[in-house]
């Protein structure tokens, strides 16, 4: 247990407010004028973009510019209070709704870049990123393809960077990725012993944190009916079916591999089907996405495992077709906020320790 | 259209037994037990067989035995007819429920047979087969690793084997498979530009036959975000979208290639979600069979297509730990029961000229 003194106010979760010229800033301005952010949120960002969408989503934002984390306790009740960014493009309010600017793509940089700086600091528990866009990012000359491997890097300063795997939840499935963004073929050869045995053990601490103490995992396998015994591939045998006999001698609660294509619906928890799974760990990128987007993307979202903070963000992008209509859907936001809540109180409360010493052994 | 007078009594349609040692006979009885089975059915089996499983399931279920499908006009209304097949094993009915037995392949191997010789003569209109269980078509020396392989061949006699396709259909998505029972590494070399587009040609010709007279068809991508122009993957630029230029340019409806994790979801069509897509073309056997099975088995049903018949069967197995116990659900069975009847409806009313004609071209 942690032997200090609890801080009197909560430290803040921010929001990154995302690519100026997408949904991002507006779906924030939308969870702030429904009253549905919780108490001691922060968005990270520009002042003047942000109140721009404001106007966009119509009834009543008030705004409150601070310097620091820590002011945001002075914010009262229902304002939004905005951390502005050093440093911004000054043609940055030119960069028109819907379109790839290079301006916009460097301010949605800086922003995680600040917000990164902070959570590394302890100024803000966790970040909850709305979306960026690669082409922006690249026009700005922003190095990294995405978010995910952009935090990794910002996380790791100048030293190793650290292993991060994607996990997608939403209300019925909990599914954390071995491999993500590369071709199949690619992937095929990156799943490893190694690889799967740390992508269980990483979902199994992050469903520690999330308040599961014996998380029940799943491990699907690579190929159709799970290899059928190698009749129809053999990653089953040689590396899948080892990497769960390893994690089960560490003690995790492990079943696999298990054949793809029943165990989404195994695992699937509604209230008239409990869910035999607690989080279902997928070799490829689309059996894990096909079954989490299946009945529809309002309340995915995307949590990084591996960082040294709370880290998540929607499912869905920018949405540039939608950006400044007002009509953008701030639901996955609204989940992913309460998702990086869930995680940090379960932290704060001490399961982060019981997770952490398991990592260590 | 078809100029012959119409038969007074419409061609039967043919139920196989499936492995007498698991669920099959007991979920056929169960829709004759309920009332569920359309006038003009037939079961082609063992009468033995079919008067035990009466027995397991309570109820009442009258049986006739006939030697002919012409007789099932005949039986009473919600009598059971079955026709015997011949040359079955004398220690048939010492098989006990749930165990692989010769005898038990043999039985089910020599009811497919028996009822694809019936509909290569026309005296059947179609096949619902209930499950077989390979390893005791294997110990009963039938060569074919499965029910599809087996009716490919059945129905090819001494010539050429036509090329098969797989389609999964529930009441919310249809989905057919380019490529099925491979390892996923010798799914992607199977992958080429004649297979996609002969899949899409069948996809087509099959939703005709369903009464969809211009079918909007999707095609799934193999790679992560449909290979995001090259960088994660290209067989969408070299194979996959050369493919379904070609179908467009033959006049069909199609997309693609789209994302696989959305494409599912845009298809999928809910009282409350109309679909964008009648049928989603998938590269491999777990993109369609995930989001097939994610909200459950119960409806869904396995429809091959290339057959010179229709054929159509349940979405699941022998089950052999539940055989015997009368608790085997036969939801899936009757719907395959109901596509099979839309399709020959179709058929029977002209489309399937259409769909012939335009194979044709």
């Amino acid at each position: 247990m942690n032997s200090h003194t609890p801080p009197t106010a909560p430290t803040p979760l921010a929001f990154t407010m995302g690519d100026p010229c997408g949904i991002g800033p507006e779906i924030i301005a939308k969870l702030y004028r429904d009253g549905h952010v919780a108490p001691g949120c922060v968005v990270v960002g520009d002042v003047a973009v942000m109140r721009r969408v404001t106007q966009v989503v119509g009834g009543f934002v008030a705004l409150a510019q601070i310097d620091h984390p820590r002011q945001v306790a002075q914010v009262p009740p229902h304002c939004m209070p905005v951390l502005q960014v050093k440093g911004l493009s000054a043609d940055l309010m030119l960069a028109p709704w819907g379109q790839v600017s290079p301006s916009a793509g460097d301010a949605a940089a800086k922003s995680v870049g600040q917000a990164v700086a902070w959570a590394l600091q302890g100024e803000v528990s966790g970040i909850v990123t709305a979306p960026i866009h690669k082409e922006a990012f690249a026009a700005a000359g922003v190095a990294w393809p995405g978010h995910t491997e952009f935090l990794q890097q910002l996380a790791a300063g100048d030293g190793p960077v650290a292993p991060v795997r994607m996990m997608l939840v939403n209300e019925s499935l909990r599914t954390v990725l071995v491999t993500a963004h590369l071709s199949l073929h690619q992937a095929i050869e990156a799943i490893t012993f190694d690889v799967v045995l740390q992508t269980i053990r990483m979902a199994h601490e992050c469903l520690v944190r999330f308040g599961v103490p014996a998380p029940r995992i799943a491990v699907a396998g690579l190929n159709p009916h799970a290899g059928e015994g190698g009749l129809l591939g053999d990653e089953e045998i040689h590396i899948i079916g080892p990497a769960v006999a390893a994690a089960r001698a560490q003690g995790l609660q492990v079943a696999g591999p298990l054949a793809p294509d029943t165990v989404f619906m195994r695992a699937r928890h509604a209230p008239d089907h409990p869910g035999e799974f607690d989080v279902v760990v997928a070799m490829t990128h689309d059996h894990a996405l096909i079954p989490i987007k299946y009945l529809g993307l309002a309340h995915g979202v995307n949590v990084t495992l591996g960082l040294p903070f709370v880290r998540t963000s929607p499912d869905h992008g920018t949405a540039f077709e939608l950006a400044g209509t007002g009509k953008a859907d701030a639901s996955s936001l609204r989940a992913a906020m309460r998702t990086a809540l869930a995680l940090i109180d379960h932290a704060a409360s001490g399961v982060l320790e019981a997770a952490s010493s398991l990592r260590a052994r």
